[in-house]
């Protein structure tokens, strides 16, 4: 991503691809590095398949983010970064962990049939793409779970479907990414742009709510809020996260202390 | 799409924004314009709010499509054209015109609930973007669309959000485009690009179906194999509209002749 920036930097736009790689984290954290270069940043990734195609029993595809920064002015820039699944497959285990039942939707079993049951989803089962069955148009979140893979697997020359390999497991993995960069100055003086953006970010707020609802969200903009609160008050861990912590530090002899909230 | 497919084949890669715009058509018709070229086309075009944002009872955001355009060897392309909405405001067109309910999730009514009255989704209502509730991740499509609309309106200098007018209106609707052309030869050799393309094709139709399917689609591939069919049998016509047009025809005295079947 960086090397991206600094090409669209002096050519306008760039797209920079990678391949033999791994699990890279949070896709929104590279198409955020955009935005101080006053960018429009881009960050895609195939995954390991847990997803099943429109009308498919197995998962074949993976949960492949899409990640979209683009900067504002007085208001917090927009920041997408959504699996092309309903929900990603940690989400699933959350659930797992906490003994609670999944909504209906979120993924299948092993005969297809949807399941409120995390472990079915997980073992056997798979993640539904965003949309969820035909007639509500998951083949759309289908459509751009493959574009992803097209654009980060196949163009980069990595493994895509189901050749790409769980990073966690020791085989090479060959994840392949896709980035792109974006410069605003380009297309439009950019002070008009932020100030476009600031108008649109307000506008959607000022949007009639449903009723019982107060409040309107541009993407990113809960995710800063809780940056903020977590910066202040420190970040809750489920009990059963700082067992499994706990347990790795003992087993490899580093100590895990939690430092209490004041 | 044409500029940008010339700068593309100089560059490697392009984008071109449009502003001061009208409704254009099919959006995949653009991104499908690279292909010929060997590129991968983009195509995103902003339009009048027909959408409600998750948390909203009113449409202040388009339908706004995402088409993209990815060649394959032997296999057809992967041609990606989607509303950003679950079903775009044509479909509740057909189903009012039919005379038919529409299945639950589609739109919401003037009240936020759920309706199965197409009637009450154009007048008054609005469509819901794709993923449908919050719970089964309607904020994703919701998203997508905001995202286009910064991309087609924002950044071309065009209307965006509320304020991009009906086309069919006589004032000036000033619809914004994004188009987009990569080269892939600059990226990987071609040959291989295409035969990686037609194995994860094939791969995907391989993926066993759930119990009483027969078959996994790619994107466009049905659009491929309908025009294949309309070319040797015709265009099917819903009576409404032949009448519509009949009377359309009439009324400046142009005759509409359907030309039998064979």
């Amino acid at each position: 991503m960086s090397r991206c920036i600094k090409k669209a930097d002096q050519a306008g736009l760039a797209v920079t691809t990678v391949r033999s790689s791994n699990h890279f984290g949070i896709a929104g954290y590279y198409a955020m590095m955009a935005l101080p270069e006053d960018m429009i940043g881009v960050s895609l990734t195939n995954s390991r398949p847990l997803v099943a195609p429109t009308y498919g029993l197995r998962p074949v595809i993976g949960t492949n983010p899409i990640a979209v920064a683009i900067p504002a002015g007085e208001e917090p820039p927009y920041v997408l970064d959504m699996a092309t699944s309903i929900v990603p497959i940690g989400k699933i285990s959350v659930y797992d962990k906490a003994g609670q039942q999944i909504p209906a939707g979120w993924g299948i079993n092993e005969q297809g049939a949807l399941t409120h049951e995390p472990a079915e989803v997980i073992h056997g089962g798979a993640l539904l793409p965003l949309g969820g069955p035909a007639e509500l148009r998951g083949y759309k979140g289908y459509g751009l779970s493959l574009m992803v893979d097209l654009l980060s697997g196949v163009l980069a020359g990595a493994a895509f479907g189901e050749g790409v390999s769980n990073p966690s497991q020791p085989e090479r993995a060959d994840v392949g990414h896709f980035f792109a960069a974006i410069k605003i100055e380009n297309f439009r003086p950019l002070a008009q742009f932020k100030a476009d953006m600031d108008d649109y970010i307000q506008a959607l707020k000022r949007t009639p709510k449903l009723p019982g609802q107060d409040r309107i969200y541009i993407h990113g903009e809960k995710e800063f809020e809780r940056t903020e609160k977590y910066l202040r008050e420190g970040i809750p861990l489920m009990a059963e996260v700082v067992e499994s912590l706990q347990k790795a530090g003992d087993e490899v002899g580093v100590p895990f202390d939690l430092e209490p909230l004041d």
